[in-house]
Parts: C-alpha cells; structure tokens; sequence
C-alpha cells in the first residue's frame, strides 16, 4: 500500500530561496516559464519567469548542453547551472546555464509582447486575451496587491473578533430590490442573484455579533462606465452592539491602517514595480453631506444640482477639496439623506431626513456605503409602511429583528474600486481578473 | 474638522478578555444577548450570549439595580457587575450584577428552545428558523469549525507560494458542460453560472503558477440527496510544474495535516462542544480504482455493477474497507476511468483509458476530485476531437495551451461535504448556513 505523507518537496528552487541561501557558485535546479531570449550569438540571455519575479539565466554555447535555435519563447523549462552575482539582473543574480530541459511548448508566436515592461496595447485587447496579458509581470502585480487587501481585510477582523460567513448567492429576493437585479429561473421558481449580502449578514449578527463576507456580488445595471462592473467583489462586514455609526467608520480606518502596512511589508516589491505611493491613513477626516456640498460649491463655485446624492464630480472635488486643506486621500461623507438610502438605514434622530451612514471617498470615488442599522422591529416596520413597502419575502429577516438585535452596522467595499484607485488606473476593469461588464460575458 | 484615528477601543469586555486578566472582585461592564433566565425568587441568573460563548450573571434583589420580572429573554443588553470564580459556571467564572441596561428587546416570544443544549427540533425546522436557530451555541460552533478549515486552506496554499485569484460566476459556458447548470439571461445573451472554476484556475496556472479559489459554484442537479447542494463552496486549487498527479494528493494531505493543527490550536471549544476527534492524517492510502472495487468486491461479497464509476455504496464500503485494514479516515482512490472524467483529464500514458485523477474519500464520502491536466495544445485538441466536442466558447481557455503551459493539475473540494463529515453530521444542509437545494430558495 502506498501512502500520501504531506507536501512532496522539491529540488528545484524558487527566487526567494536563491536569495535567501548562500547559491553564488552552487549548482542549482529551476523551473519556469521561458519570458524572453535574447540571443547574442555564442551567448543568450534566457530570462525565466516564475511565480516570484524574473530570473536571467545565461546560455553559452558550449557550457550548456542544448541547441539554442531550438528554445521557443513562452516554452515552460527545468535548467540547472550555477549561481552567479550579477548586478544588472534582476534581483542581483543570474544562473549560468549548463543543462535545458524542455517541459513544455508553445504552438503560436505571443499575439502580444508581453516580455516588455508595460504592455503597450489597449484595454480592450488586454481583456481579449486576458489569459496572456495578465503573464506581463506588471499586470500581474495588480492582482498580487489586490490579494493583500484582501488578506489584510481578513486577518484585521479575524484579529478584531469578526466570525467569516458565506451566504448564498441564489435568492428569492433581492437585498436592496429595484430593477438591477439578474434574473434566473430556479426550478420552476422565478430567483435573483444577490446584489449584496446584507440580509444575510444583519442577521448573523444575531448569532456571532460580528461577521464579514469577502465574495461576489451581481448588478444588472446598464451602466458602461469605467467605474461600473456587473460582477463585482464585496467586502462586507457587520458588528453589533456599536454605541454610534461612528464605530463602523472607526474599524474601516483600522482596516485600512492595518492593510497599509501589510501591503508595506508582504507586497514591497508590486508596489515597487508599479510605482505605488500608498495612502496616508493615520485619520481620516469627517465631514457631513450638506456641509461637505457647501464646501465645495463655494470652493470651486459649482452649483449644486442635486441636493439628495453626490454626482460622481462632486465626489471628486469633495476629494480634491481635502487633498487641498487637509492633504488627506480619504474622506468619510457622512449623514446622506434618507430619501436616497435603503430602508434598513437608521434615521438620525436629530433629524430623521439624514441618515446614520457615511460613503467613503478615495481620491475621488466612492469605495464604501456603510452605516447603522435599524435594529428595533417596530421602528422597522414603520418605516417600511411609511415607504408604502411591503415585507413579502422578508419574513425570515425580519424576524431576526423580532427575536431581538443588538445595535449594529456595517459596511461594503468594492474590492476592485479600492485596488484601482490605490494602484492609479482609472478603469476597475484594469484590476479585474475576468471582468463582466455590458459587452463582456467571455472570457 | 473630525478625524477617524482607528479602531474605537471599547470598555467593554469579552469573555477571552475576561479570562486573560485577572478581574476577580473588579468591577467590569460587558454586554450581550440574554440567553436564558432562570428566576429563583430572590436570586436570578441571567445567561449572556457573547461571541465567544456563554457567560453567567448573578441578578441578586436589592444588590442589582433593576426590576428582572421587566427582562425578557432575546433582549441585548449592557451589564455591569463583579467578577468571581464560580467553578459551576461556564468558563469557571460569573458576573454580580449591579446594574442592567436594555439595549434592544425582542417583540415576540422564541419560537425555538436555543438555549437548550442540544436544539431538540427536527433539521427542516431548523432551517425554516435559520436566523434563530443558529443563535443555538452547538449550531454556530459548527460553522466556527467551517470558518477554520477555510482558514487552514488559504493560510497553508499562502506558505506554499499560491496565490488567491477570483473569477467570474458568470460567464457564456460552463466548465463542465451538460444539464446541471442554472441559465440566465445576461444583457440578451444566454449565460450560465459556473459550475467550477476550473477554466479559469488552469488559465491563471499560465500566470501565477500556483493559483487558488474559495468561493461560490452552482449547480442545477435535480438530486434531492443528503450530499448535494445546487450552491456550495468549492475551495479549489491549481498548481504548475508538477512531476506527477501525485504531487496535487501530497498537497491536499499537507493541507489536511495544517488544517487539523490549526483546527486543534484554534477551535478546541468548538471541537469539544460538539464532541468532535479529529481525524488522523499523518498518512493517507492510495489505492487504484480498479483494484478498490475489487478489494470491497471481494471482502463485502458485493457484485461489481458498474465499472466505470463509484457508486455512494461503494464509496462507504472503500471507506470501511481502508479504515478496519490501515485504520485510515481519509483514502485517496486514483486512476478513475478516462470515459467518466471531464475531457482536460489528462490520460495514463500507460493505459490511456483510465486518467492520472483521483478522488479523495473521507469517512464513507467523495469530498475532493482532482488531478493531472492535460497541457499540451495538440494532445487537447486530439481528446476534444476524439470526443466529438466542438471548442465553441473555448478559445480564450485553449489559447492559454497554444501559447505555452507548464504541466500542471489542481482539485476540487466541496467544503460543506468536509464539514459535515469532520463534526459527524449527515446531512450537508447541517453544515451549510443557507442552503440551497430544490425546494430551499429562502431564507
């Protein structure tokens, strides 16, 4: 009988390894992908590209036993040789080829380069071949920084006593309605994908207090925006016994903080390669709906249009306004009107017209809706009447709040819009593995 | 201006908080839901529900400053009161009340005992009452338990250099193919919900060598089983550069051995609260399709009906068979027939009509399949061809193969399934917070 025992080790090494042990004049063992040939004649430079950067690797004719004409690009490789420091590679060392194995070929040339340092082609023939846009080293870092938000989102909460839910994307009913709601049908039974998990999250805050949910969310908004995404990813969470919605903007600035200096220290290098300048989140000012408007229609003598949401502009120049007085990257946008938030939303109570919830601005774009809830029955369901709204398919929510809940909050981020803005794209498409959008359903 | 600094650090106190310093004779405040009542007359004790468990407080006439016939169960509260060593207690310790604040109060009674030990109500109830039954601490300790095995995948796949990608759950075509996937119309075009990652796993391979997923897969089956959800969670990986399909079966075991530690050293209460012996997995048996079928054949006098796939009782039967031989809980059954596996399987070379695949069986049960890819571009387009398959919406996954992939392979694992099974349940709606199945769209 043969056993499984664990982790099969391998004698090939990774970069992190070569840098880590003392290789220079060792022979060694490597895989990768072959990212480009430079062939000089008697010599060529092999560069490989593996999961932690590049490595050069040196061909002589001669010392390496292969037949350089006949290595393609975009072949996947195991070479042996020595290591050597060499200054102008990167990381500091090359590897002096003796031996090429071939694991791997390609049966077409690259329909694009992506061995050069930024691509240059068009969005839209990036997402077209996504499968081989994203081998550039700088496309792929988007999504290495994206994974340490991600991270960092979780092991803050962890930290900060937070339980990981997974709530269903099939539903009955959507959380905030409306007509931007997919549609299937679901054995004979007309169902919605979720635009959001907030039902479901309200009510595992009765059971945990404190819970978040890191997953997709579904819009069928017509929107063909560089801002909109019709499958998107929500960073959600959900804590209960807050003394004021200014808790839940409080663990969002820890999370940020925390996040900050994880990206600083697990992901120095994509920030590095991408040119990354990460935010200043030690405070981040406050400021309310009618104030922050006023502000910046006089600052910039803009008219206001809309006295009940902010344009996109508006975010922009509410964000430009405190890059200018305060040179701060974020802003909380707090007290929205009530008219334009979801039901669940608590009045304030010193003026039930505004609401207990904030967005948060980044460099001119909403990244988060969030704020306190409702949390008492009968408030709920006089509101819900007093929007002539009806309770059908809420029973099982509503009756979380029936059996009692504790004050809460929460909030939801938008994963994609986050890592666009901290990394400087200006299309969440660029920072979306497999965008879905209007026109893109493949692949 | 208002800043937000971090976190808003609360005087309030949690259980693990409560046992870390020692506040014996102090004066503490602490809020929570109330759990249970038990009124003796001039004594009460008054039952917290925290997120980290149960805390007993003592209501005493005359010391506590509050009328307890006005306290309802379900009610959220803020308590202040004295801590003492009370070994009959949960924890070992109690609360003296001095006073009691209501935060929120329930509108109606319980329509469940979740006070009870263990909630004597049939499953359907239970999932009916999702938002109150869960509030039970023996059915929440079971999802603390699930939390934790997603924990121990991604933290185990970070250390092994992985990286956590998403995809997209909606797309034009199924990883899979066939009836079961649930259809929908997206902007007037067909699409589909992914029935797996797998397309996109194998695509991101060409991009981070190592790639994994934990989130959301959907599947139309018409199966009302004890082991099927429409929707579950599929926690999958893919990795490049493997010698052998092996090398995917010594990484699920490394995962499995970090799990049970993680499990152990993190979740004890919740492992002790429902019982749980966690399994061994110091070593997992492998054993061939064909000769498993033989070797339950022979020992369970049970005739071989199909020979190209497993059915449920075989599965229990290989399971007993590896667990009264080698006292095993998990065993890997490898070498499934070419004919029942998905079509990038990647053949035996040896015998081309089984594949270097495998499942992973644990206590009676498929958890995982998984296995060697194909990652030649012509030996793809050879088995598409020999199947009579068209590649229509195919061609941004093949020309990751035209353009050069590592040999590789990955697996799939139903994380409901292998939860249910670790804390003993027999049902998969157990282990799942809201299921979806043929008659369950809500809550």
């Amino acid at each position: 009988m043969e056993f499984m025992e664990g982790v099969n080790r391998k004698d090939t090494l990774e970069i992190s390894e070569l840098l880590a042990g003392d290789y220079t004049g060792k022979e060694v063992k490597i895989n990768g992908a072959v990212h480009t040939i430079r062939d000089m004649g008697d010599v060529a430079f092999v560069v490989l590209r593996k999961r932690e950067g590049l490595l050069q690797c040196v061909y002589e004719e001669g010392v390496t036993d292969f037949d350089i004409k006949t290595l393609k690009e975009a072949s996947t490789v195991e070479v042996e040789g020595v290591v050597a420091v060499e200054d102008r590679a990167p990381n500091g060392i090359e590897v002096r080829l003796k031996t090429i194995k071939v694991l791997s070929e390609p049966t077409e040339p690259m329909p694009l380069a992506i061995s050069k340092w930024k691509l240059n082609t068009s969005l839209e023939a990036k997402l077209a071949m996504r499968p081989i846009s994203l081998r550039n080293v700088r496309e792929r870092a988007k999504f290495k920084i994206q994974e340490g938000i991600v991270r960092g989102f979780r092991d803050f909460l962890f930290k900060e006593g937070f339980t990981e839910i997974r709530t269903p994307k099939i539903g009955a009913k959507g959380a905030e309605g409306g007509a931007n709601m997919f549609r299937l049908e679901y054995f004979h039974r007309p169902a919605v994908l979720a635009q959001s998990p907030q039902f479901y999250k309200q009510m595992m805050v009765g059971v945990f207090d404190r819970v978040f949910e890191a997953a997709p969310v579904f819009r069928a908004e017509k929107h063909n925006t560089k801002r909109h995404l019709n499958e998107y990813t929500s960073l959600d969470f959900e804590m209960g016994y807050i003394d004021s919605f200014e808790d839940i903007m409080a663990m969002e600035t820890g999370f940020l903080q925390y996040t900050m200096e994880l990206l600083q220290k697990d992901y120095a290098k994509e920030l590095k390669m991408l040119n990354v300048v990460l935010p200043k989140v030690d405070k981040i000012p406050t400021v309310r709906f009618d104030e922050a408007k006023k502000l910046v229609s006089e600052k910039y003598d803009r008219q206001i249009k809309n006295p009940f949401d902010l344009e996109p502009e508006e975010e922009v120049l509410i964000s430009q306004y405190f890059k200018e007085e305060y040179d701060a990257d974020f802003v909380f946008v707090t007290h929205y009107p009530s008219k334009k938030r979801p039901v669940y939303a608590m009045d304030d109570p010193a003026d039930p017209t505004y609401t207990l919830s904030f967005d948060l601005l980044f460099r001119g774009m909403e990244i988060t809706t969030g704020g306190q809830r409702i949390h008492d029955y009968n408030m709920f369901m006089e509101k819900i009447a007093a929007r002539g709204m009806t309770t059908e398919g809420m029973e099982q929510y509503l009756s979380a709040f029936k059996h009692g809940m504790p004050p809460h909050g929460g909030l939801g981020l938008g994963l994609e819009r986050l890592t666009m803005k901290l990394i400087g794209e200006d299309n969440v498409r660029e920072t979306t593995l497999f965008p879905r959008d209007l026109s893109r359903l493949e692949p």
